[in-house]
């Protein structure tokens, strides 16, 4: 092969000799008198679906799909270097770094000169074009940063435009977090409800300025513009190879010469799409999923209509970008309508609401979430160790957690080799994060992190499948003299208190804390369901037969400081005294009568014994005392047989009829007592199993369900609910957060929008829920939280239903092509899938609900990191720090605020998000301004430098607050005003933090960190 | 758009800076040593099928299937010139010239410098691929010439390879003529019986050294290379976009990582390759129909196999032309099996023998047959008249024609919109040629030929219509002082009497020769059924209802010198005496008995009233006196319903069941008889018409047949032939001629290669007849003459059977996906198309027959041009005159010699084929050497220079003769001395041939050519 470079040509320049050799004129600009077509050639690259991410990259698999996304990349630098007037948009930097790690340096400065040059432009910028329903904001931020490091890094550029083009409906957070808060200059999408469209279109408000944050208000407005069909281009007008558009035969010796009629078929789709939109300007999106694989099919063609529509001069076509038309826009100075919330949940067609994969997949939900948190975690771990060149590294669990944030990965929208594939990459970069975090624990507890951890001694065991009851390093049989060590690591910033619960073989132990002083601990015997489950999942999934069933869970209650941990040790109970108490056993008779009381703290539950459920939620210390209700019941998937030949499916939430679940009478209530916490088992039905637990020092339920196989023998597929039932009087009003931050006020069978008209009151009324949801009347809020992404609704006054489970028999018609039928499969026999999760009730009065809310959600989100040692004898202590904080021994962070990102950079910078975790009017005292002393943040370690920076860290923030555009809006009424955090103070180093404000700053050091000992 | 260079990029090449860039090492050249892989990237792109010929080229029409070769060529050229290790070859010239004529000089510059440097070779080199079953000889080297002297003008190059890898069957001529004789190394192809290939794999016989003609022996070998299975890669190795061939995945951060695999898969299919080939060098046909859409997809993919598989070194992979390969398998000097005659029949599988489309098409292969003819005759009149710059010129009918030959063109196997298509630019060449036609005789005519044509005032009109009896310059009232001037045009190089007829009004006309003597004529009644085809046709084709139908046929007996014409006049005839006779009717009674004799000269044709048939064939001249019958029948195409699905189809020929069709009993004979010819006319059903005509002064029977609709309401397809049976013992042999020139000894149920295991007793011995097709015993030859291609075999001794016909109603399932069923539509309504054509019946004593063969051959594909004028009184000697030879008056021709082409170039030099038309052994007088004087052949033009060419004169003969290699063959019998006429004395300017030779001139002149009036 040869070594160098080949001049290569222009297939459609220089002089012309021949007759019919054409040299097209396409370097139009805008025209100011005219109606301008903005060209916007793209590609839209789903990092995942039918195929994975790695088949799609490379073009394998074309059985399934043909699709190559490096044939995209590959043919859009060749046609781009062909023409200095083409322009391309990228988006999917997931696939873009995959191409570029593979190009040659000389690829990589023509690349370079094209961006450069604005002939390439990077839209969105974040690895994947991710969900809005189903993805936590932390990672969303993350997976976008991740995109954007690299854009700023590779290319020196920010990205201007939010383009969500084919997300299932459009969160709130992507609006003003996601969009304003990047420095975005415009966000567009193609998918809205069809009657929202409809009116939309009407009226001309496709585009308007979007306010997604009722905290930030107009500081964080976004203009946003909807397309008035889909992200393809106009009917005739796609021009991938192979496609069956009408191509412009322009060469007069061939036959089919038909210029004129595709000049006047592009005139008349112009002006039918002027006829929806406001200003002298239209965008066309010239390209659709997985197209350009052979990019000159496409520019060809528009070199040619640019050309041809140009001379004919009804109107003006040029080749253009977001950015192009976004600064167009602007630049006509009108004023546009103001949109606030969100555009959930979204049906594309009268029976078809889009709502079911807010619940798809609940299992890979959960384990993304697990992933998220485990990563913020790790992060910490990493930078208080100091990142090491060779690893191991967060890098590739970063990478995973990236890719799954795809609207077609956490979605639960993808087949199932994809789920598959996605899941391995989670669990790879699991895997090494986990052996970062075994050594950083180790080298922190080993005190070496000024020294070097190069060779520790420690090796510390985790536990990722805690949730099966599976833990080999706490199933050991501890003998006299060896004890399992237990760090905690706390990644919060504030000091706390958690119940830890393991599994435990032996009957007789005692948990002593760092100190060496015994604590109260319990043991809870494992329930047969456990076992069952443990047994077959452990042999499913890791190809063995697990030791003998440990017997016990043993809870004991930990506290850990800020960001740092705290050690217990597990050894056998030597003296009566101080060995763990075993649960007291209560099980209920059939036939009983009576109510039972669970719960030793300010919290207790009365359990009818008679009918077997709850039925009161009295809390003595804040008084409440309220009839509840909890229940299971599922929705009949419609089987698409009927008219519409619509099926619920991994998208669709389409029900056929809502079926109680009963608790059956051979399934009476066991209640578990002891000091650390209560259980209430409940074998609802044969595939429902739910552990309800108040722990004495906590004021909410914690619901653990376990909901499967669901049984499908009877050819319907079921999707389970549960409904938490109250007498409150909540006027068909709800809220849910949006992505786990801002709550949305939901009312329903109602749309701030448009006079909705109601079509499906069951699934149009669902929402995504990733933090939690709730109701409130005049006396008291009903919150429930959740610990992965569900969908959830108020179908009823005082009831908060969720969807925990899905398991159907057809295909919904929305493109995956594949059944939502999750199996688990043991020697080729497969089962439907068993989900386990908890979900979080309580019950204040009003006003007092968002601390709860928001403080037990961040612990809900972040659970102890547990890491497990064994100790021969005593020497633990000798040679080992029992406690650490990664902050000042004295400080905390305030209530109001979150560290949400504590990552050391590859230049030894910090990246450093602090999140004020309240919005404006939520709680009393907490939605007010916070301020955080970065100095206690980092004791030991001299910070010469804090830029602040937009939320992706790609630019600093007050070049981004400079550049924005600022929109004129037709909003007339008074905004509340805005609290932002003011400059950081060189010296004092302190951050202060409106409601719902983050804030990100890249941190220079002068010194080295010291590990810091802390008492407890 | 920027009009300049760009630099651009190699994708697979320069420094390597990081771990995932790779740099292939593709220049691997053989290793005598290993088993060399030569991988020969190449898109196999039919010049129309599904698509016309344009749609392909553009990319238009992609719902009926996917294609643009504009794409192949654009993206194979970047992908060229993005290493010089590539190689590509391209084959038809009919999408290569369109490409061309679109690109920029730039392009040009790089496409050249990639042509010489061998990285882009033309292979073949034609307009298109052509068919080696129904195309004439001379519109294969029309074709041929083109493109290769496109390539030759644009490139200076002269293309090595014959690659008839697709045509569905090889002829003789295609090895010896079109392969040899244009100076190729090597011919190669995929298409052979299933039986053959069978053996030759076994046999390590796929390689031989053909010699496809008996006469010119081993001067016109040439090496032959048949796939092993098809064109296409092995399995697995199609690297398309999207498709699903596992491509290789060698970017280690990637999942499926798989290089081992897929060098493992390489080395099997190499090794099994290996196995049924001789010498260590294997060719993989990387390519097949339309691919290379974006040739980026299969370069990537060899570069990596190339890369790998050498790094592995178990075989040697390269990039490789058939050129290269050719010269590794003549470097090993190995010995070759030489095959003989050719490979005719086709079969694929037991049923389904290719041999449908020897006839599918009928109308369209007679019409493809009339313009080649007529091209013939319009180059030698541009010559005449001096080939004029701005036109008309012959060159838009010989792109057509040129197209037409393509293998699923003139072979009927296209798209019934693809068929139109080729009609069309068949019409719209003619037009022009007709034009150019009218003007040149009008220049002849006037004398102006010297001074110059651009004020000719005679409007000469021409009758393409006549097959439909609608001739609108002859249909004119003639009144007294009006006379109608017939231009007589003979495009032999003999003198020649043939009979022209031409519909009138009038029944009083008087015929006059260029001296105003009046000449014998005779009128015959136009029968209704060609009054009925006439009327029908003209309002279906012309869109017009046409005149009121002409009442007579005229007939009489012209005569014109060698390459000249002369004038007859028709008036209205004022003297009893001079007008023409009007024909006797005789038409025969039901039940009459008794036989009726036909004919008034040597050859008399008995027909049994009784039985309504012809029954004996008396030549009182010959004395031959033998029993004929003639009869139809049809086939009964097989429906495909049967266990193999197989269907009778365009391709496909699978009677099931043959039917007689009987003489109805209300249809006798009728019998028109006259001075000039007897007609005799036979309704054998109601859609079969048959004419038979006896000229007084020609000894053979000319048989116009009209067969259609075709009924198929009884939904059985039908595939109609008439049969000549004698009473001949043919001992299953009989002979038919390869594309119109040598003729082929055929068996029945033989092969000379193989031991047939005949399966299909009809079909299988079907070969295609482009010239005619002969039986003969010990005593007689029977020779049957076409007017186009057809299907004939002898299926019984003494019989010749010719397919005249066919209509099916399945799709035979190889690839084009519509049924033949050939409709004729006027207002919507259609039906079955009617075919109108003529064959000639000779039976002469043993050993006479060639003589007829080849001179009636040579007239019936080269019948008079003629063209009509009106006069006004007798001004038409005053100003014109009306005689012509462009050749010296006393000379012509010898009668062994014909003149294939005489056509003056761009340049103003001629292009002068000459042939010989005997083969040796053929005639006991003519099979001998024949001289051409080449000074008489251009009277009063001074020859300044001859050069013999390559047959498609692009490359001296000596320059040819010195570079052909010579390859040992296994051969040991001894050869017959091959006879070549020698070199060409350059004063005497005598041109010899040998047997079967053609010679091919390109001819210079220092001096004017003046037109030259001869006596007559």
């Amino acid at each position: 092969m040869e070594v160098g470079l080949v001049v290569v040509i222009l297939f459609a320049s220089f002089i012309c000799t021949r007759s019919e050799f054409i040299v097209y004129n396409t370097s139009q600009g805008i025209v100011p008198s005219k109606l301008n077509v903005h060209l916007v050639p793209h590609s839209h690259d789903d990092v995942g679906w039918l195929k994975t991410v790695d088949q799609y990259y490379v073009g394998a698999n074309n059985s399934i799909r043909g699709a190559c996304v490096q044939n995209v990349l590959d043919s859009v630098i060749q046609a781009l270097l062909a023409d200095k007037s083409r322009k391309f948009v990228y988006v999917e930097q997931a696939f873009f770094q995959r191409w570029w790690r593979q190009q040659s340096e000389t690829v990589h400065r023509a690349v370079k000169q094209l961006v450069s040059l604005g002939q390439l432009e990077f839209i969105n910028g974040g690895m994947c074009m991710h969900d809005e329903a189903t993805p936590h904001y932390i990672d969303m931020i993350d997976q976008t940063t991740l995109g954007h490091q690299f854009i700023k890094q590779e290319f020196g550029q920010t990205p201007r435009i939010g383009w969500q083009i084919d997300s299932f409906g459009h969160s709130a957070v992507q609006a003003y977090l996601l969009g304003a808060e990047l420095g975005f200059d415009s966000l567009f999408f193609a998918r809205i409800d069809y009657q929202d469209r409809a009116k939309r279109k009407d009226e001309k408000t496709l585009e308007v300025v979007w306010q997604g944050s009722k905290s930030l208000g107009s500081s964080s407005q976004i203009f946003t513009g909807i397309f008035p069909r889909h992200y393809d281009p106009p009917d005739g007008f796609t021009f991938e190879l192979n496609e069956e558009s009408l191509l412009v035969q322009d060469n007069i010796l061939l036959f089919d010469y038909n210029v004129q009629e595709r000049v006047n078929d592009f005139v008349a789709a112009a002006l039918s799409q002027a006829n929806v939109t406001r200003t002298n300007h239209i965008m066309w999106t010239m390209g659709t999923d997985f197209r350009y694989q052979y990019a000159n099919t496409w520019f060809r063609q528009m070199d040619k209509l640019i050309h041809y529509v140009n001379k004919d001069g009804r109107v003006n076509a040029l080749y253009s970008t977001p950015s192009i038309y976004t600064d167009a826009k602007y630049e006509t100075n009108e004023s546009w309508p103001v949109k606030s919330n969100d555009f959930f949940p979204y049906a594309n067609q009268e029976n078809a609401y889009w709502t079911g994969y807010f619940t798809s997949r609940p299992a890979f939900k959960g384990y993304v979430r697990m992933m998220s948190s485990y990563y913020l975690a790790a992060r910490q771990l990493e930078f208080f160790k100091g990142r090491n060149s060779s690893g191991p590294h967060t890098d590739t669990l970063a990478d995973a957690l990236s890719i799954v944030q795809h609207h077609d990965a956490i979605s639960g929208t993808q087949r199932q080799h994809v789920a598959d594939d996605y899941a391995k990459r989670l669990a790879m970069g699991y895997l090494e994060a986990e052996e970062l975090v075994a050594s950083s624990l180790a080298c922190l507890a080993e005190s070496k992190a000024n020294t070097g951890c190069g060779n520790i001694a420690t090796k510390f065991q985790q536990c990722p499948l805690l949730n099966i009851s599976y833990c080999p390093p706490s199933e050991v049989a501890l003998s006299h003299g060896k004890s399992l060590v237990i760090i905690v690591y706390n990644p919060l910033g504030w000091k706390r208190d958690d119940v830890i619960r393991i599994p435990v073989i032996s009957e007789l132990v005692t948990v002593r804390d760092s100190r060496g002083r015994a604590i109260e601990s319990q043991l809870l015997p494992l329930s047969n369901s456990s076992v069952g489950i443990r047994n077959y999942h452990v042999r499913a999934y890791l190809g063995k037969f697990p030791s003998d069933a440990p017997k016990y869970w043993l809870a004991f209650s930990a506290s850990a400081p800020p960001l740092g941990f705290n050690t217990y040790v597990v050894s056998i109970g030597d003296r009566a005294g101080a060995s763990s108490t075993r649960s007291t056993v209560y099980t209920s008779e059939v036939g009983e009568n009576g109510t039972i009381e669970v719960g030793r703290g300010n919290l207790k539950l009365n359990y009818s014994l008679e009918k077997g459920k709850l039925t009161q939620y009295v809390n003595s210390r804040s008084l409440v005392n309220s009839f509840i209700e909890q229940s299971y019941s599922f929705y009949a998937g419609n089987d698409g047989s009927d008219r519409d030949s619509q099926a619920s499916g991994a998208y669709i939430f389409l029900p056929n009829g809502s079926f109680p679940i009963k608790s059956e009478a051979q399934a009476p209530l066991t209640v578990l007592r002891g000091p650390v916490l209560d259980e209430v088992h409940q074998h609802i039905n044969p595939w429902i199993y739910q552990i309800t637990r108040v722990y004495n020092e906590k004021e909410h339920a914690e619901i653990e369900f376990t909901v499967g196989p669901i049984p499908v023998d009877d050819g319907i597929g079921k999707e389970v609910v549960t409904q938490i039932t109250t007498a409150m009087k909540t006027n068909r009003t709800f809220y849910t957060d949006s992505n786990g931050r801002d709550f949305v006020k939901r009312i329903r069978d109602y749309r701030s929008d448009w006079d909705l008209q109601v079509n499906q009151p069951v699934a149009g009324n669902y929402y995504p829920i990733n933090l939690g949801i709730y109701l409130e009347d005049n006396k008291m809020e009903l919150s429930v939280l959740v610990d992965r992404s569900v969908g959830g609704s108020s179908s009823v006054d005082g009831q908060i239903e969720l969807m925990l489970h899905r398991r159907l028999l057809h295909d919904d018609h929305r493109g995956v092509g594949e059944v939502l039928d999750e199996k688990i499969c043991f020697h080729d026999e497969c089962t439907g899938l068993t989900i386990k999760g908890n979900f979080f009730i309580r019950i204040d009065p009003i006003g007092e609900g968002a601390k709860w809310r928001r403080k037990v959600g961040q612990e809900i989100y972040s659970p102890f990191l547990v890491a497990f040692a064994e100790q021969d004898g005593d020497n633990w202590t000798s040679s080992h720090i029992p406690t650490f904080s990664g902050m000042d021994i004295s400080y905390s962070l305030p209530d109001n605020v979150a560290m949400i990102t504590l990552q050391e950079l590859e230049d030894g910078k910090v990246l450093l998000r602090l999140a004020h975790l309240y919005e404006i009017g939520e709680d009393e005292d907490l939605s007010t301004k916070a301020s955080v002393e970065l100095k206690k943040l980092f004791p030991n370690k001299e910070i010469s430098r804090v830029t602040e920076m937009s939320l992706s860290a790609n630019q600093e923030r007050a070049e981004m607050e400079k550049k924005r555009l600022r929109w004129k809006t037709e909003a007339s009424k008074e905004e509340t005003k805005v609290v932002r955090g003011g400059p950081v103070d060189p010296v004092k180093l302190t951050v202060e933090l409106g409601p719902m404000e983050i804030r990100t700053f890249i941190i220079n050091f002068s010194s080295i960190f010291f590990p810091h000992e802390v008492d407890s």
